[in-house]
């Protein structure tokens, strides 16, 4: 059966986006004709048959060839969608030389589970392979003697590179850095570049430019390497060479340098330091990660995700991931529910009030999420201005106001069609306006101010966004009904 | 006053991150000034005095010269932080010849009201001067006309690439494409190939590898630069270019295309046709783009916004971005409240229910919302296979329920607390654990559903999820109040 089984790609074939999926599936197949025939095994076994162990090892033995071809990056693939058990068959076939490029592929939560399976040789040798930038990286999530074994037998040189991208905050530029750059002085002719360039293997990854910096290591300009290709070999470097290049200082918010990137359409950028010293430099892969890991954090922390989650991880795992902004929820709507417990005589004389109440709460809630996502981008972007505030906010209270005049004729039709009252038709829109304009005033307060203080507006404003709306949507509705209708 | 404005940066300077908003702050005051003088003026000359053009000229002038050095991406993030009136002031003071750029560079709503501020002729020489896929990329802001003037005075090679790329769909790899690629025989050494760049006066952006294709065109390989730089001028092409190299198919889905970028470390790739012909290529760029934009559609779908809005549109345009969703939720919260109103008995008997039944809907919303997330994310990344869906349900089933019993336990004690009753809090703890199994099961099925039926799994699964998590957590609560407690 297992015959039929294609290798996923092989190097004469194309390579293409879907191989990873193809891959997925491949292993998938091998790993559900290992365990059948395990199982069949077994169940041998147990009738007093021998043990016929070779099918099964030719599974392993065809996995292992499966994977051994494999890029680190679809390995992780593969790995993240496996369950727990079949991740670590898996794992256990992989050679050991991949080990550490797929730990820096895999996400958070699954390199948690590979970690946790090896023991401290394995993790060491895993790790000695890697760069030091490479090794920070991953340093957070090992045992800390493993990485001080580590570092312990590496030139001095790289060490410090270690101690120097550990030392800086994860949202700097410093921690994302790499070193492994290509330098020149500017005194010398494009003949000796090329000359320079052909005594190395290979050139770093994303090597689109090489830095010129003088004696010092202060960094002086950059040579593009198209330039050194479309340019005669006799012309000397500091003729060539670009110096308004985008330099990065390695506290720079990493965020601010990804937009950078992307303005500017960069591939790599220089890391120099206050003193003008050249230390490093930041590729656009990096940049990437960071741009995914911003957009993944803002829909987690859309719904009050910490980080995202192993589809597969324990549930103790999940739940201590979900579980406190369900909570702070719980909270909240209790808030919401002792509000309308004030309003028991009210309530208890106009039933109908109870279903309606919910409508009122619910769209200032829906209206100011859009309202907060919009101002939480515009704050991300840097475009609202100490000038342009004032115009914002009257354009969201002019369109929130627009939107609660149509709505909330709506609601109170359909709040009339109930209850065959007026009044409480033009109590339901009078309230759903209001709640509206309270949606968009904290829509935009929330994220602003929280901006100000320092915080991630992202993470948290909803909570507080539902808390207002609910609150005071049921306050209001409950409210206006006791002054007009009772 | 206005003299002590620095220029925000010059090529001397060096260039940094905070660029751009530096840029933004000058062109802001620069405004002012200018509006505050023009002010002045006006009242004067209403008083009988002659008008003194020049100070208001230089304010101007001044404009003029600070916009003229900067980068298009910088000038499109000013104009977007900037209300239409100053926006339209400084549009119209940037040279004609950044036009193109700047407009290729703005977010969609911006752009329609810069094209709109101009005229035909300005729309044609700022669109003559833009690339093939520049172009195709505008042609649907633009006026059919204006495209097919500047269409029709292109050289037949460029007219017949824009035709391709406008014929592809927009998630496709064909409409991201460029075509400015550099392409040499398999059958020369790289001395030639060095001999041939030089020819050049620079290289496309981007180019980190040469393609490499026969007579025919058909696509053989890939040259790196960087092999090009570290190898012996004296070898073959075909002896030390790339051959397994990922190709992309114009038909490709760009999303993949992306993923497949983030996962090997790409720059650029060739895109290939079926007939194994090379028809362009993809760059990083490009792809960064598609990650940025993934990232916002996601957050913006996420509170039912379709497109990103500027943040100065006109009051009309913000309302049909927004409405639409905020309908859709107003009715659903009308149903709910529709199924509360067939419980008006039980209401009226036990009033606290009306206050508790919030917090039973809120919180299936919640969870079933978190569950939803992660799934969509796992959808994208194409980790939800057939063989492991069974554990994955399973799983969400066991956090949900885990989740739902502690949760509830808490909302039946603050349930207790209000009403003294034990049973409303069993009733409590039970309607909890039911709606958020309702929770999970829509988190799970409506994206899983939606993706097999081919639409997005994002837009429009939360506005589904809250309808079953609203009057189901009605219909569950209230009902089994009625059962257990009249």
């Amino acid at each position: 059966m297992h015959d039929s089984l294609k290798f996923p790609f092989s190097s004469e074939d194309r390579l293409e986006p879907e191989d990873a999926a193809r891959a997925l599936k491949a292993v998938e197949a091998l790993i559900a004709g290992y365990k059948e025939r395990f199982a069949v095994l077994v169940e041998r076994d147990n009738k007093g048959h021998s043990i016929i162990h070779e099918p099964v090892v030719d599974y392993l033995t065809e996995l292992r060839w499966v994977l051994e071809d494999m890029h680190p990056a679809d390995l992780a693939y593969v790995l993240e969608a496996l369950p727990l058990e079949d991740r670590l068959l898996v794992w256990d076939q992989v050679k050991s030389t991949l080990d550490g490029a797929v730990l820096l592929e895999v996400n958070d939560s699954v390199r948690e589970t590979l970690i946790s399976s090896m023991d401290r040789a394995q993790l060491v040798s895993a790790i000695a392979a890697l760069e030091a930038e490479q090794i920070a990286e991953l340093a957070p999530d090992l045992p800390r003697d493993v990485v001080e074994e580590v570092a312990s037998s590496m030139p001095l040189q790289e060490r410090e590179q270690l101690r120097a991208v550990m030392s800086y905050p994860d949202d700097c530029v410093g921690a994302r850095m790499d070193f492994e750059m290509v330098t020149i002085r500017d005194d010398v002719s494009l003949e000796v570049v090329l000359r320079y360039l052909r005594r190395f293997d290979e050139l770093p990854d994303h090597t689109d430019q090489i830095f010129v910096v003088d004696r010092e290591n202060i960094f002086r300009g950059a040579l593009p390497l198209q330039k050194l290709l479309v340019n005669e070999p006799d012309r000397q470097v500091i003729d060539v060479m670009h110096q308004d290049v985008l330099q990065l200082g390695p506290l720079d918010d990493v965020g601010e340098a990804a937009q950078a990137f992307e303005r500017y359409d960069l591939v790599s950028a220089p890391v120099v330091d206050a003193a003008g010293k050249l230390v490093g430099r930041l590729t656009i892969d990096e940049v990437v990660d960071v741009i995914r890991e911003e957009g993944e954090e803002q829909v987690l922390a859309g719904v009050g995700l910490r980080e995202e989650e192993d589809i597969f991880s324990g549930l103790w795992n999940a739940v201590k991931n979900r579980a406190p902004w369900l909570l702070l929820n719980l909270l909240t709507a209790s808030f919401a529910a002792f509000v309308v417990s004030r309003f028991e005589t009210t309530v208890e004389k106009i039933v109908i009030l109870s279903a309606l109440m919910g409508i009122v709460a619910g769209i200032g809630g829906n209206s100011g999420n859009q309202t907060m996502t919009l101002i939480i981008r515009a704050l991300a972007l840097g475009q609202v201005t100490p000038s342009n505030i004032r115009r914002l906010v009257q354009k969201e209270f002019l369109v929130t106001g627009f939107i609660g005049l149509g709505g909330g004729l709506i609601a109170a039709l359909f709040a009339w069609t109930l209850s065959r009252s007026i009044t409480l038709g033009l109590v339901m829109w009078a309230a759903m306006m209001l709640n509206l304009l309270v949606g968009a005033a904290m829509g935009l307060a929330v994220p602003i101010i929280r901006a100000r203080m320092g915080y991630d507006p992202a993470v948290g404003s909803s909570v507080l966004l539902t808390f207002a709306t609910d609150s005071m949507g049921f306050f209001i509705f409950l409210g206006l009904a006791s002054l007009f209708l009772l």
